[in-house]
Formats: structure tokens, C-alpha cells, sequence
């Protein structure tokens, strides 16, 4: 990379940030001011040379032999991933599934205030859960404009998922995070985030199925080349 | 890596394989019968170099010039998966997010039964949700052990997982799906797989923020160097 050229970040680094800023948090919390990138790694289980090619993506951060000031990364971090602002969000789908996202406390301490829930089902429309009302479908665009809400969960079954994105893409949203188990597409101007829940059931089973599968390859291998050889975990 | 030698593979690739599974299964629905690793990659959106790297991984299925055998792949990457065994799981917690779990259909369809649900709660035991039926958490290890329970999922609040995880550790379930936001420990025989919403959430936000933040990066650059260049997309 030349110098003063702006590289963009790759996903996986990305998906990493979120870990490293929970840890300085923490750190935060016991009052520990500086860390290095050893002890940052030993921690969240990367090597020293990947946490400060990590953090090097986004500026020159740590200082050689001190290591890293941690209130500084950490609003650094927090800034990066955009928690310096507030962010707007309404669930679309007022369900089980967004019932129970709209009562999960966390998002909320990490500054994604939920100000709406929206249904097309009229026993739901109306109702409350936790503190958050549950609006008519049909007052999706006129509440997200009007509101500047910034974030749209979506929360219906997959067949109704895509219509959803459609509307969506009529308002002034900037991300969908997206829980149907199905892609949908709301245009070039925003950013659409899906959750696969199925992925992450099946990297369990394979994770579950591993020792097993890794026996049969090694036995494949064997019987071609008359040798075999398991590494320790 | 020595030929017979099996290598542990990255839980990058690991996280790939669904997609891998899912492709296939789309293909093999539309009849198609070979697939190049360049047309795998276009779909999904890897280079084909990296489709060639990551299915190496688990023995050699591809010909060169002739590409993969669409059916034979998906059912390889299937196995791998751990998907020709049917999965038995019980979801502990029957609050919204362990119904909205009980309610997805896309779980079974990939030969994940949900058998039952456990809560503490009097009145959601002995209800049903679909027709998972819900049971009191004094039975659990019984019922786990008794019906051969391999996986079970954990959907109860933060305060309460590592209690469940605890019980869980006495039963011989292999892998626990932890929603609660918080890590678990259920000891060395049990794997756990983590599903953190928030760190999706901010990834969202991320990229949201990413093109602002790469300007940030470049002006920052700029009065260092005297020099800007932000690379287009």
C-alpha cells in the first residue's frame, strides 16, 4: 500500500472489530490503561501479528514497546464501527421473532435505540412490547422518513421478505438487517446485512462432525499413498 | 502439507461450506449436472482460485478442464457437513426467541428435528408451540439423554446461560447453539457455537459507515503525505 492511499478493509477484518471492541471495554472497565498486542491476541485468541495488522488497517494506533492506550483504541474502534452516533432502528415483522429481538437489551446499550415495530396483522398493530409500539404496515415509509431512522430489521417470513425490501427501498433507510432466511435486494443505496442462522447451525454440526470426518479423510489418503498422518488438535 | 497428512481446516472455510451446500442444491434443482469452480465462484462471489482452494481442503473433486460433478459435490459437502445424519435438538428456554426458533421450518428441512422445548416458567409448560411441546427444565437431563439429544439450543437470558450450559455439561448432548449474548463454557466434550447478533448488528453499522470513515482515513493521510488516492470500489 502506497502511502496516503486508503485501502478498503476486508470483511474478515471487519467481523473481527466488534471483538476487539468488547475486549477494550472490558479492559476499559478494570481501569487498565495500556495493552499490548500480544496480550490483546492472547485474549481473543489471535496472534500478535494479526491484531496489529488488524488495527493497522485503520491508522497507526499502537506505539512500539508501549503498546496500545486502551481508552483511545477503544472510542477509535467505537468510531469505526459508527457507535459514536445513535442509530435509528424499527423491526419490520412484529412476530415472535421481533418481539424478541425488540426486548433484547443490548443493542440498545450499544446506542441502536428500536422506535418501532411494524405488522400488517390488526391483533398486533397497536400493542406494545417492552416499551415499543406496533404500527400499521401501511405507516412504514411516512414513520422511517419522518423519524430518520437509519436501521430496518426485517423480521417476516422469507415469502414475505423481499416485498419488505421493496417498501424499504422507497424510504430514506440506509441498512437492512436482514433475518429471513432468504437474500433480498433493496437497491444500490443500501446496505443490506443478513443473518444466516442456518450457517450457523450447520458450522456447529460440522464442528460436532469434525474428528470423525477428519479419520475418514486421513484413511482416504491412506489407502493412496499408504501413509497417514493426524496432527494434534 | 505432506501427502496421507490431513490438515485441520480454518473455520474460514468452515463458515463458506453452507454456501457451498446451498449453490449446489440450487443448481442440482435446476438439473445442472457440472459446474466449473469459475461459474461456482461467480455465483458466490469468490474467485475460483478460492473455490478450488477451499473444496481442496477435503480431497480432490473437481477435473480438471471437466469442472464438478454438481450432485456428487453437494452430497460430499453435505456429509462434510454433517447433514446424512438426522440431528435431534432441544431448544432450553421457551420465551419469544426460543418460539420464533421452534417456528422455523428451515431448521428441519436440513434434518434438524426440534423435539422440545424446556422452561421454568409454570405456564408456558405443558403448552406447545407448532407441535414442539414444551417441558419443565427439571427434566431436561432425562429427556436429553433418553431421546438421544445431540444438540441442544440455548435461548435464555444472559443471566441464566451458564447455568444451562452447566446442566447441559452433565447430559451427553455433543454441541450447544448458544443465542444468549454472552460466551459459555459446557466443558472439553461439548462444542459451542456462539451466534452473536450484535456483532452483526455491527457490522451493519460498519459498513454503513464506511465510506465516510475512508475519507476520515484519506484527508488523515493527506496531511501526513500530502498525498490522497481512495481507490474506487
Amino acid at each position: 500500500m502506497g502511502s496516503g492511499e486508503v485501502k478498503r478493509v476486508s470483511l474478515a477484518v471487519i467481523r473481527r472489530l466488534p471483538k476487539y471492541h468488547k475486549c477494550l471495554g472490558e479492559l476499559l472497565q478494570k481501569n487498565v490503561e495500556r495493552v499490548s498486542s500480544q496480550e490483546l491476541g492472547r485474549i481473543l485468541g489471535f496472534t500478535a501479528s494479526q491484531v496489529r495488522q488488524d488495527l493497522n488497517n485503520f491508522g497507526e494506533f499502537g506505539q512500539q514497546g508501549y503498546g496500545y492506550n486502551v481508552e483511545q483504541l477503544y472510542n477509535e474502534i467505537a468510531k469505526i464501527l459508527g457507535l459514536n452516533t445513535e442509530h435509528k432502528m424499527v423491526i419490520v415483522g412484529a412476530g415472535k421473532l421481533g418481539q424478541a429481538l425488540a426486548g433484547y437489551r443490548d443493542f440498545e446499550r450499544h446506542g441502536f435505540k428500536i422506535l418501532a415495530m411494524f405488522d400488517v396483522d390488526p391483533h398486533l398493530v397497536g400493542s406494545k412490547v417492552r416499551d415499543v409500539p406496533v404500527y400499521d404496515m401501511n405507516d412504514l415509509i411516512y414513520y422511517v422518513n419522518e423519524n430518520e431512522v437509519d436501521i430496518a430489521v426485517i423480521a417476516v417470513p422469507r415469502e414475505r421478505a423481499q416485498e419488505v425490501a421493496d417498501i424499504l427501498s422507497k424510504t430514506l433507510v440506509k441498512g437492512i438487517w436482514n433475518f429471513a432466511p432468504v437474500e433480498v435486494d433493496a437497491g444500490p443505496n443500501i446496505i443490506v446485512e443478513n443473518v444466516h442462522l442456518l450457517d450457523s447451525l450447520l458450522t456447529l454440526s460440522y464442528r460436532m462432525n469434525e474428528s470423525k470426518l477428519m479419520e475418514r479423510l486421513a484413511r482416504k489418503n491412506e489407502k493412496k499413498t499408504g501413509f497417514v498422518k493426524i496432527p494434534a488438535e
